[in-house]
């Protein structure tokens, strides 16, 4: 923020954001105008952001019908509420607060229902960059006033953003703000994949394809359920020594192997794990993914995003070998009623927080944080938005 | 039966049996000689056999890996308990009995397990002709004595046969047995599918794809467990009449709509069924009946065989819209200890067992009953192999 600005729910807000013009192109750090909330919508004022390969894939636009410039990209973060919009109960200014991509409205068909965590206003939606109110933008360029695209429901590549209340999940005061930015993306994802979707059983075998820090979250979650083999699956052999200290028991590199990894998985576990989870977004990894478990009772939990039309590369006939495979968006966690839970699960060390965080940058160096992500040198790259120590 | 033979434990049995002898080729009517059980063998006098699907294709040789020459086929069947090898002790001579294809040794990790119905020696095989204990056939040729394969566990194509007493469930005494023949296939893949794989709630919404006889009993299962809405969806008009005496409240042919199926039963109830069930065997229809299901929630069970070796016509991002996808085999009924619930359950009116016998014959009109199937004139065609009037 520049000094000096007044900021209060009936403003706008000018403030700094990192904006995207086009694809792959490198982020500018901007004055921003950022409006007041409207009916139902928050303003909160982001400390911490990460960037996870979604952020990598809008940015890349390599989905051509998910691209909008100008755009705030960012939805890994965690901050405390600025002010609020009219309706807005649950929510007041100073409350803790994480952004959730896939938001719960707790009043639609989807949120009564005990089935499902995608809301049918506020679900994960890549292609929607307004907002839900009007059709329009809270972000605009200082210069011209010109409207810069929202990503995700959330936007927080931005000193300031503006979210649907259904977006804004408050946090228990004492949690240390600067861990829980993990929550609202890679650690609700993995963690809620075991916990929530597969309902990982202790003393069960599990395999993890892609040991990125989706997939290390996953580990987190099968070491906190009691699972008695992890093993990790991933073709970077420095995967491993972070790997182990998550909770892998074993370590797989397909590269290393004279045969498939399913054939080594199962003569690993009597015939197979009883879960495995596919966080590679790779589509030869989902069909060993989905062999490495037991016939009879083996479940298969997709997390990977998979961009190409491609088709899931399993036979119908291979379904009557009593094997499933199932997709889980955010965990299957509903973010709104469940996350403050799993944020204490956290701090009690159902899941280590700290250990995704390999690194740490100011704001201003986001371009340095993204290469950080495309090369594979970070898991995490924790930003910090307004306060000059990295503590 | 010729007159004049004996039979017992320890003789060989000289009776009637249907043989193919290569693909497509009319079955034989001939004299074979049926071996005594070995050890925890069952040898059974069958008395109805109906033909399904299965046997058709086996019949045809669609799938080259799975020929084998002679053969007796067959699989929906009832009879009696004629003598029992050593260590059978839960069946004895005169017990009622149906052969399931899908066998329950009781003993083995996945017969432990209440998450499959695959026993692990004993479960569906149709690469499998010969028998367990000694890889040999129980059936061969009168003149010559050559061997004739078994088929899918079963072979009730014959007056006598010989199946593991893991693939042999003793039946209710007072239960009609011409009736039990369907439960051996059809009736419990179909209601099983509905109770056990999807468990369908009183109330729910359902699409049935495919109103043959596997379809009809998903329509019986699904309103014997009170579904609301039953829309069965077929090709052949014909199946209308059929269909609405079985449950069907909503009848949809593909054939006459302007759009995909699945618009249409999405328009119909608010956004898609809670369950739909694939009986047709073909990969479009997968596709339409896992897109005729409600997003968060919906579930599609395949219950069709795809002899093709195209994939799975899914793309991996469509399993994060929540609906799920499973194959069910023998409706996951465990053979052994469930079946005889189930006929119970169908005596008291789950399933209509003597709405799906629209056709019978003698055993010796086999070929016209294959033809009959064949051309989709009978749902079932019930053949009497010992008794000459047709009750
Ligand atoms: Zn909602
Ligand atoms: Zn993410
Ligand atoms: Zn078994
Ligand atoms: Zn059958």
């Amino acid at each position: 923020m520049e000094e000096g600005d007044t900021h209060s729910a009936a403003n706008t807000i000018t403030c700094k954001a990192a904006v995207v013009y086009g694809p792959g192109q490198p982020l500018v750090i901007q004055d921003v105008l950022v409006d007041p909330p409207k009916k139902m919508e928050v303003r909160i004022r982001i400390l911490y952001t990460s960037i996870c390969h979604t952020d990598l894939g809008a940015w890349l636009g390599t989905n051509e019908a998910q691209r909008a410039y100008p755009r705030i990209l960012g939805h890994e973060a965690s901050g405390v509420v600025e002010s609020v919009g009219e309706g807005v109960t649950e929510l007041k200014a100073g409350d803790h607060a994480v952004p959730i991509f896939n938001g719960e409205c707790g009043s639609c068909d989807y949120c009564k229902s005990d089935k499902t965590n995608l809301c049918e206003k506020y679900r994960v939606n890549p292609l929607k960059s307004v907002m839900v109110n009007d059709g329009k933008c809270r972000f605009r360029s200082k210069e011209g006033g010109k409207p810069i695209f929202h990503f995700l429901n959330t936007s927080t590549f931005s000193e300031y953003t503006v979210l649907d209340s259904a977006c804004v999940v408050k946090i228990d005061p004492t949690a240390p703000l600067r861990q829980m930015a993990l929550l609202s993306c890679c650690i609700a994802t993995g963690v809620g994949a075991v916990c929530n979707t597969a309902k990982v059983q202790p003393g069960s075998t599990v395999a993890v394809f892609g040991l990125g820090a989706v997939g290390l979250a996953v580990v987190e979650g099968a070491r906190s359920r009691g699972a008695s083999k992890i093993i990790g699956v991933d073709v970077n052999p420095d995967k491993l020594t972070k790997g182990q200290t998550m909770g892998v028991t074993h370590f797989v590199n397909p590269k290393e192997l004279e045969k498939p990894v399913h054939e080594v998985i199962r003569e690993m576990t009597g015939g197979g794990v009883e879960y495995s989870f596919e966080c590679a977004g790779n589509l030869d990894v989902v069909r060993e993914a989905f062999l490495s478990t037991h016939d009879g009772w083996g479940l298969t939990v997709v997390l990977g995003v998979h961009a190409t039309p491609a088709m899931l590369p399993l036979h119908p006939m291979e379904l009557f070998d009593g094997r499933r495979i199932v997709g889980s968006v955010f965990g299957d966690f509903k973010g709104k009623s469940q996350l403050p839970r799993l944020a204490q699960d956290c701090m009690r060390g159902v899941a280590r927080l700290d250990e995704f965080i390999t690194h740490q940058l100011p704001f201003e160096k986001i371009n340095e944080a993204f290469q950080l992500l495309v090369r594979g040198k970070s898991l995490r790259c924790l930003l910090h938005l307004s306060s000059p120590q990295l503590n």
